[in-house]
């Protein structure tokens, strides 16, 4: 029993520094663990049941795998949304009662903004919110600083690029304000009409963090110790000629890498589409398949803090 | 191995009242030891199919539950419609034969009736029938059971009210049925239309079972020490009207249950919609959550009955 | 750690006579352990990722039983055409990378030619391939295989009778060529527009293996020791009434065992259809339902060989 025994995961706000310390050393003792080969069975009896109301793959493997990994098991619903109970009008709070029954730990998917929230209010066992519309995903957050500390070894002092769509992508603006616990600074590089909005841009300059905005990749990359790639969406482009013309402006390729900052780390959330060309993905600055892994670590310290095994 | 062991179970009337004890003892042996935090491995090393030819979410995740409680394992066909062999036009029995070289068990939930028998009749490993259509539900009346059992002390001398759509609804006509091993009487509570069958009724009062029927809930309720709720579906009325109009009839809210009988306990097989207030949940009389864990117990016995591991 | 340590598994054609008398002996150890009622857990800690771009149930389970039954645990994608990343545009290069991230071993199952081998081409951890469209499906041949050695106690010196659609079916394609391996002879029974592809007779005549083409089952039945009989597709006929006329003389019943060879042997891949009359399914020559079980034995060898536990 820890302080972090039956408690949600729902936002990035929600958690403090010392709570997302916690998080980051335990995902790092469980990595160290795993590397030397032990086999962990912390949650042994425990049952995790992922809901998914909308598909996402990586996501609902990624919890999966951390709970075996665990020894935990696990009851999966990959398309909750076409189930019999959602589809005669159960609300969110009776599903989460019943599937209490069931799991000891609930992770949700789903697109509405604020769902996971309603979920967890009613259920009497942990639940971790993997994704609520264009809401919050913290686990992406906490994988994505967990593994910014991997490849830098530190977070204090870094200087950190967020590329692409920043206006509409859950997930820069949770990793921006996670990474806001430290002493980072920032260059935020997006098309004009997919700019960071303007509430988090004075968010964190009211919390003292430097931001600078700019359209030049290539001397962000000079800039910075971290590019953080996200995927430019045809859909959020009223003129489709406008699209094709700015894309091409915020691709990573070995060229970029190569006349950047000596070391810098490439990190995106995937999948990706174009935003990355393959030929950078044999250089060590390529960290965003190890960014994978980070994530099933990260899962593995939520899901045993929560059901209070460590 | 005991009398149970590699027994189907598909249909309540299959079940003596000996049988029906010995599940609900068995249910609660597993119940105590789960409070008491003992982790069952009894099922270690079998494995369960789960062949859901049409979706139920619900009772999927509690056979699943019920098996990986109790150490089992488990391989999940949450679509067997769509499925390549099923498309190709092979039978049940061939299917049956297959899976059973997969798994230790089969729990299948089929839209036609006696589609569970004939799966059963072919398979070399025990099949339990998770709902057939309008067909039987057995595991539902046996939860049914065990939840009154558990709610009130004893099943003799219980006044039971059916309530909602009585017609239609196989989840009552199992329960009725079971029910009657016991010394119990009965009010029926539902609109004309969907009054109990006949036949029914008729073999109640054969055994001796006092049977009313009523269209008045609250005298129901000052009368009954059991209520079950049943949810009432627009499609069963030709008239939309007269379904808007008694719909309201069977509304269970707080009031309802506060001038009813003391200590009346209140039972939906869920899911429901709008049949009890969600005013009724915090009461203590609200058993429906205690019922899906019920559930869980209740298959969890089932399993190892019939791999013959109790 | 052995020589198939880390191997893929994607085509017959990759793997020596050594190979697969490697497979068959593991794949026979541990039917005996099962048969003597043994809990294997030699993949304990071990994940298998099952990733199904077009629905296979049967396959699927197979493997998935395989896998738990020596002790290993599972994710399962069984519609993974579906998913968000494939929609997305993801390539099957980075599929690879992220699901070794989540797995130990993948299964993939896709539509594509070829499709199994660009996945493992990327994948760091080992992938076999359970089927690629009109490919390979190995681990079917393998467990053909499997089955007629433990069927007739030998391969050498067998005269084998490949029976339906021998131009289009991957599975008598794939077979023919495992059982090269071997002193065989082949009856080909076949209507004129599905025979067997000219380069496949080719190669087996010029590696010294007899080959003859017939369209007389009867005939075939009593000179062969074993009939794999395979399904014919209304869809492979331009003329609707050719496939009426000809289906008919490819029918096993009981009629044409009993004047068969004696105790020869029928096997089939399954899903069956009509080609095989349920009064074959007595007989002690009837194989194709012990077929089945092979598979999970063979599969269980695969698993275990790769991921270097025996």
């Amino acid at each position: 029993m820890t302080a972090f025994t039956g408690r949600d995961i729902i936002a990035v706000s929600d958690l403090s520094r010392e709570d997302i310390r916690a998080i980051l050393d335990r995902a790092a003792a469980f990595d160290r663990a795993r590397r030397a080969g032990e086999r962990l069975r912390l949650l042994d009896g425990s049952i995790l049941a992922t809901l998914f109301y909308e598909p996402s793959t990586r996501t609902r493997l990624s919890f999966e795998s951390a709970m075996l990994r665990l020894g935990g098991h696990v009851v999966s619903v990959a398309e909750a949304r076409t189930s019999s109970s959602a589809a005669k009008g159960e609300t969110l709070a009776d599903t989460a009662r019943t599937v209490s029954a069931y799991a000891d730990v609930i992770v949700i998917r789903h697109p509405a903004v604020g769902s996971a929230r309603e979920l967890a209010q009613a259920a009497p066992v942990p639940v971790i919110n993997a994704g609520d519309g264009t809401g919050e995903h913290p686990t992406q957050a906490l994988l994505d600083l967990y593994t910014i500390e991997r490849e830098r070894g530190r977070l204090d002092g870094l200087r950190i690029g967020l590329v692409g769509d920043l206006k509409n992508g859950r997930t820069v603006h949770s990793l921006a304000q996670a990474l806001a616990h430290w002493q980072v600074s920032f260059v935020f590089v997006a098309p004009p009409p997919l700019r960071m909005p303007e509430d988090i841009t004075a968010w964190l300059r009211a919390r003292g963090i430097e931001v600078e905005e700019s359209g030049d990749l290539a001397a962000a990359a000079q800039a910075c110790d971290v590019l953080y790639i996200t995927r430019i969406q045809r859909e959020r482009f009223e003129d489709p000629e406008e699209y094709v013309r700015l894309k091409g402006s915020y691709v990573v390729d070995r060229a970029l890498v190569e006349g950047a900052r000596p070391g810098i780390t490439i990190m995106h959330p995937l999948p990706r589409v174009d935003e990355i060309a393959p030929d950078v993905d044999l250089l060590p600055n390529a960290a965003y398949f190890r960014q994978v892994e980070s994530g099933v670590a990260v899962r593995m310290a939520l899901l045993a803090m929560v059901l209070g095994a460590v």
